[in-house]
């Protein structure tokens, strides 16, 4: 696979695909078309089972999508499923064949967030992942599924608050809300997803495909509701108040490695000291 | 406002509404009136984005429903939602535009739970905070939407376990099993809710609303669902086993603030000592 | 009752039920027999509200069906549920009026589990208890009702991994998944069980039925599917692949008590120590 974004080792029927987009792993054209790219090439190929994600850049994971460039980002999702949408990209994520794991070591925000929920199986750094969906703090319900795993991962009362308050969440309270499957200490976490992915590998595809299969009719949100909620983003993004505020956060440092080091705290601040508490 | 047993106070655009009502804080009509002049008048209020809800009475936020008063109560309720029905009350609080947090220190039992499960989020005293549906002690359902909340966030063993069982569980276990967001320490608690509520305030509508409509339409029961609880309790309530054993609790001390500081002991008791294991 | 391999004591209107099928509790034609003969004798008499099910056994609670004898265990069931089906005798015990709490030492794995996730209530050894749904192991979705209850209980990502790595999980950890209602330490676990079920008996048995009706509404999957999961399991059973590993498994000490003291690790090995990480 000739990938700009993706680095992709092979080991057995365990792919290991380490994210580095420079200059930090903003979920924008290039990278959606490597994914694009990685799954038309797996999802095929017999001889891989399970997909291993994890992060070149210590400090983010996918911190959010480029908001310079939906159109782009959204074109390069269609190249899969026929439709312009991310959130329909990561639904087919979910619904695929391949068993995924998401191994978070930084940030993972808005729909980097939701890039991790599509995926099977969430194992976060418990030092240094953090979470957090911040769409509200732009008046805009997150588009690629978050509403949709949230919910049913961590019931109404706590996706409200996550959803509501743009929040940046630790690994120890993610898993303690369901939105992770469990927090592990950095230096044991890169060997506990190996052996587990490589320990599911060794296992006949067909159990793989009825689990996933029986799982995902209980507990993966039908396409419509991901449609619905990504036309809702993409709409609303493309209006004067979320525009206003996102050139206002820009201002602020948003899209940058420095200024999302504490985005929470910038967002909250976004209207000026006297909204903060 | 002019209300009995609510006060209100609006910093910004949260209000933050104490609850007293002497001696305990019980869900009577007057404190269902109240509720109802409230949302009336806050709904329609864009100034008003967010309402906290805290209680007067170190010991209870709210008990339970006054059991000697309950056509006068559910007459209130009907003023705002059309039915005589404390769960469409509650489930109105849920599908409104408005944002509720309840802040909780003291007992919350019953009713109370209801009325704590129908706001959007609920974070309670570690040291102080008591939960319970005890409605199965006298052999009812509980009719404000516990079982609708309950099962739905925490899943079929534990609401089982909680709604059977009719005891008092901590804030802690509360956690634990989903019942509420998070157990704070008494000290942060405040402090912690206020800094929610102030963040929350500052961000758009249209993502509150946006964010509210996508969550309550996974996770929020329909109205007839709601409708059909309450309709169960409210004819069981009026049975002669019901009011036997309300009888038999009331002689030992029900609907008092003593008699109820230990309440789930008292109803284990109430068929004799032969039965305490 | 004239039981085999149950015994069965009464005390008030709690039955406590002892496993007993050595040498390891297998669930195979006796037991099956045995359960079915109980509900039969429980399920209409009044004088019966709660059933405890413990083992005599500490290192086995159940650890699996006998995989020699699926016809004959199936055609047991039938005579309770006019179908040979597993998954539907536990539906059964889920929907009846008689509430059941599992009081968990030793291993429940597979349909082990699947017979304490179709229990009202689960509580477990911290010590001792350990869960796992190892079917995948064999290239099978578990078709006693596990992708029913643990996907509802603990969300797609969880439910996904137990499911598809078939590992072995402590009480502390199924706690936390939301497996078992709560992880107790051996010594208060007996008091404990035996104490809760006494209090829920002493309730009027009208605010059982309602709450259970309710809950299972909500949270109990239909007939329908879980009569897919167990014609799902039942055809993928006698197929080449499954038997093949079945084979394996057991000339490394499958269905024996030495042999599965570590099951997991043994499924792990099954293909050589190439897979093993």
């Amino acid at each position: 696979m000739n990938l700009e974004t993706l680095s992709v080792s092979k080991e057995g029927a365990v792919l290991t695909v380490e994210i580095a987009a420079p200059p930090m792993n903003l979920l924008g054209p290039e990278l959606v078309r490597d994914l694009v790219s990685l799954i038309k090439e797996a999802e095929p190929d017999e001889a891989v089972k399970v997909i291993v994600f994890k992060s070149a850049d210590p400090d983010y994971f996918i911190p959010h999508v480029d908001v310079t460039r939906i159109k782009e980002y959204r074109q390069e999702a269609a190249k899969l499923v026929g439709e312009a949408s991310l959130a329909l990209l990561f639904r087919h994520l979910s619904a695929s064949r391949l068993i995924t794991i998401a191994q978070i070591e930084g940030r993972v925000r808005a729909a980097g967030s939701e890039f991790v929920l599509a995926c099977d199986m969430r194992f976060a750094a418990l030092e240094s992942a953090i979470f957090g969906q911040f769409e509200p703090a732009f008046g805009q319900l997150p588009g690629g599924g978050a509403a949709q795993h949230l919910t049913r991962l961590m019931g109404r009362g706590r996706a409200l608050e996550v959803m509501l308050c743009a929040q940046d969440y630790s690994a120890e309270l993610a898993e303690r809300y369901g939105w992770i499957n469990r927090a592990l200490p950095t230096a044991i976490l890169g060997d506990f997803v190996r052996s587990l992915a490589h320990r599911i590998a060794g296992f006949p595809a067909t159990g793989h495909t009825a689990v996933k299969n029986r799982v995902n009719a209980i507990a993966l949100a039908p396409v419509e509701d991901f449609r619905r909620d990504s036309d809702t983003f993409g709409e609303a993004i493309r209006g004067s108040q979320a525009q206003g505020r996102i050139r206002d956060a820009m201002s602020h440092g948003f899209q940058t490695r420095e200024g999302e080091m504490t985005l929470a705290r910038m967002l909250g601040d976004l209207d000026g000291p006297s909204t903060r508490f």
